[in-house]
């Protein structure tokens, strides 16, 4: 009936809802179904904006896979369930949207990749780093070489505190959990290999450090084509959701600075006093939500190239593991090691 | 059945759009129609988003003024329909959220605010300004008086580019089109009635000129508590839509700078190149939009007091009013002369 | 003996200071006489710095005048002795370098031109606002016609804080001591001539209101030419040294900012701190003061034209009588009124 | 005769100059002597100035260190020279002002310090970055800890351009030449003893590296105290000469930015140009220069303990030498190895 692409939506905490209320704004799509295990919070939802999405739980998703209306699946659920509803879906012959990461091992994921393929169907690891509007206007000039070539990618990443212990006990720590973002950008932007990779870092919190993780850490990598990447992420600012970016060239240097949540600037006696930066990824990063969507449309559509290849996606998962190489070893690690 | 207020949306130009986006997004409100005189757009837009408003044009409004679901009529229609609009959205026990200005003139405008007193229903004029989260944050200080007194309110007001020349033949001029916005404003901020108003300004583009219109204006004026607002507003600036504020108080200033759209920095000679400022107010007042369409569901709700009263209109047309008076009198006029 | 120009120092105030340590660090000029009614501070500031220049007080200036080394005098001690010290200069052959004013009043100020003119001496009113390189940089711009005819000027000019009353009792008024800057500023680059001068201000502190005089004044200026100018001047800021410029043209904006003083930018919770402005004229026109000297030394070369000619500085005092005229009658003035 | 202490300058270049000028002004010190090769600049800058300094030759140096009014030498000669003057110059009982380095060797660096230190005179070594006040104030709030405790330095210096490959070819290499600036203000900054370096690099310029010298480096240093130092240091940027900090602390950040050297920004299309950075050190660091005179000059009143010690210069040396290291074994390296 309808030229929208529809959609079933797994999911619909932090990142399910921004993806909802996007699709909510978009002519070119539709939500059919939302699956939630709490299917209150779904139908609340629906019948708060008046949708006629249905709702269903996980254990019922028979209907959802058969509705032919459904020619797309947006994942935002656990980790642990991606891969079943990867492969069901392309089985189905749904095209597939994931939040990071597609499963949490590269053999798993190489398996969702190549179903993928004999389905003949996109699966997009939706790698957000690569859809923020100003950082892929660095990737653009990278490419146009206006400054020359790349010499020097550099990251900040620091979220405004930690998460409880209670989530840094079950996560993946910090590098397959955050850093994987910064590794994305630098290998996006270097176009290249990576040949060494060095990780310093601490657990400053020392609840932190009993559970074998870090709150800050840096990595350093040497790319192939001699571009150097300095990344640095950490748990805790005090500030904010700090996010920068600079890329320096043979002759200049591109700098991506955090956006002002507040306009209002205070002068009295000795101070000028400015508002704080976003707290949180979700406020910051709205646009490339969006552009996400937009991009996977696209694709659907074959108006264009997946922006994030499953060779990109296995890329970024060996950088991580040897990221956690450098960490056991204590020093530089190369990349097919 | 839905605990959302319904809504009859007229008009779907830019602002129109710009509310129909805001109420799709908030659980507390719904759009039950949309009048418009191309009903095939009206029409169109309801389907791309697959919504269950009804369509209707201007000329067949009684099934809307009938809809028990319809609460309140929200208009971003031309100006001179604004009065009959109004006048039976009141008169059939509808609130009313109305794009500024209410009517074009001081006599009908009364009449309107009567009407709704009479109904006992609220009638919101949308000024826009009022609702901006930064101006409120020097609206609230100036209550808090942590800087002390008011001293000085300056701001800032100019278009990317002036209007085709057939909107400024038809419009009522810059003072009434647009330096309302400002006027408002300082009446908002100063809290105090004006005592003396000066307009001093110029026709740079002569076809403007032959209009009898101007492009850039200074508008001066003292307020019966000593506060000077010193208000600018032009229509070409040539490089964005330009829209600044500043408070000086007994002990420092309050400052509200332009956002940023973009926040990528090029280093590269000896240039430093930062993105251009917003083009147009529906990417700069976005946040205000929405902060309206709150303030008036509170107000619906008995949750808030009305933040633009009947007086607050008038008060704003009085102002326009002295100011084209001095720009005949080339001097000072008061304000209730 | 030297191919530096020989100076005689009247006054080792704040600006005497700030001349002489220019001097001392500029290989074209030497100073030969400094002249202080405190003898004593002059002789300590010549041992301090080790310097060979002489001291005198203002009532032994004979050997000052009949020095054949002394070139040039360059005046930094309190108005009501300027006219003699002028005079007495020229007529010994002298070039004059002169803090403004050159008079208190029009008629000895042309007669001090006449003397100059007679005796082929240049006569230098030092208005330091045309020797700011970022001012100078916008008046170049308005030349070069990059960004199309002017429009508008905008100053802001603040102190940190109003001067004591006693100082305020016997000073000339807030227009002819302060604002006269921001008019010459405009005057020089608008280009024109005032065809309306308009000045609304108050006295928000009731000693200086006592002493007929104000604390606060805007004053808009329609020049001959189409421009407008808003300038603003206020005796309070409670943060510092205020100094910005704004230039619109047909097709974009020149803006000067204040410099900052302070690198450093503290985040932490929910704001940004930095650092604040100058608190003073004498940190924040450093590098005018030395382009003044600079400027002086091509004119007695024969380098440089004088960038402030007789005219300019007769046209700035009618401008303030006109300003004082306007405050008067509390409406606006012609300029040849 | 004079309260001021007199200098002996040796070296007149960028350096040499930079701290003549701060002499000059300057009612504590003075020049005596100035040495230089070139006998007939000094001479000509004496007389420009009309200074009483007299010149000589690095050849002829009996009556300099025989003069009685000579109370300290201030080298600014090339590196070579140093070890010879500094031990002649505190054998004949004066004070040392010495730019960076002492000498080019760990030995013979601590050969000076004894000879300081049997003569009980203060063996001063310029290391500008802890004079600069922004620094200095970060170093300040450490100290303090209202930000909690240090966790990460992150420091930014490149050059505009590199220097010509003949000095590159005599140089001891950016790790020895500029570097040791950034390590220097970690070491400060830090209050701790590194335990780890890590070096990556590069020459992008193909010539840097033929001469087996790098361009670009981040150094990466984990400190006994759990404090990381990430150094980013290059010979390019393309636009000016970029230097800035950040300290992140558990609940905030301090930043150190570049200063502007213009305060003008143009407005026009879709651009914000604003202007260059500092091209240059000199022009940079001019206040730390200054601090530094001001802080030697207590020193030799008593009135300051030396913020450079010998346990710092030789500590930044061994530091300099373990980058080296890892350079070579392309791995980290403990600081005492």
């Amino acid at each position: 009936m309808s030229h929208r692409v529809g959609f079933a939506l797994f999911g619909l905490g932090n990142m399910g809802l921004a993806h909802m209320k996007n699709i909510m704004l978009s002519p070119r799509a539709t939500v059919n179904w939302i699956i939630r295990n709490k299917l209150e919070d779904a139908e609340k939802f629906v019948k708060d904006y008046n949708l006629s999405a249905k709702c269903t739980t996980p254990d019922k998703l028979e209907a959802v896979y058969n509705d032919p209306n459904v020619k797309a699946v947006l994942i935002c659920s656990p980790t642990t369930t991606h891969e079943a509803i990867i492969k069901d879906s392309l089985n189905a012959n749904k095209a597939v949207f994931c939040e990071k990461p597609i499963t949490d091992n590269i053999k798993t994921t190489e398996d969702c990749y190549n179903v993928a393929a004999s389905k003949n169907k996109p699966l997009f690891n939706a790698l957000h780093r690569r859809f923020d509007p100003d950082f892929y206007q660095v990737y653009s000039q990278i490419q146009e070489k206006k400054l020359g070539n790349l010499r020097l990618i550099k990251t900040t990443s620091r979220d405004l505190e930690a998460p409880p212990i209670s989530y840094i006990k079950t996560s993946a720590g910090i590098l397959n959990d955050s850093t994987i973002h910064d590794l994305d950008l630098s290998l996006w932007l270097s176009g290249s290999i990576p040949e060494t990779v060095y990780v310093q870092g601490n657990a400053f919190d020392p609840e932190i450090g009993k559970c074998n993780d870090m709150d800050q850490v840096i990595v350093t990598i040497k790319y192939k084509n001699g571009v150097i990447a300095c990344l640095e992420n950490g748990r805790v600012s005090g500030y904010g959701y700090d996010q920068r970016l600079e890329a320096l060239f043979d002759s200049g240097m591109l700098k991506v600075e955090n956006p002002n949540t507040s306009l209002l600037t205070t002068c009295t006696g000795n101070t000028t006093l400015t508002g704080p930066i976003h707290p949180h990824f979700t406020t910051r990063y709205t646009q490339a939500y969006n552009n996400e969507l937009e991009h996977f449309l696209d694709i659907m559509e074959g108006k264009s190239e997946m922006r994030v290849t499953n060779e990109d996606t296995i890329k970024v998962m060996k950088l991580v593991k040897a990221c956690l190489k450098s960490v056991q070893t204590q020093g530089p690690v190369g990349f097919d090691d």
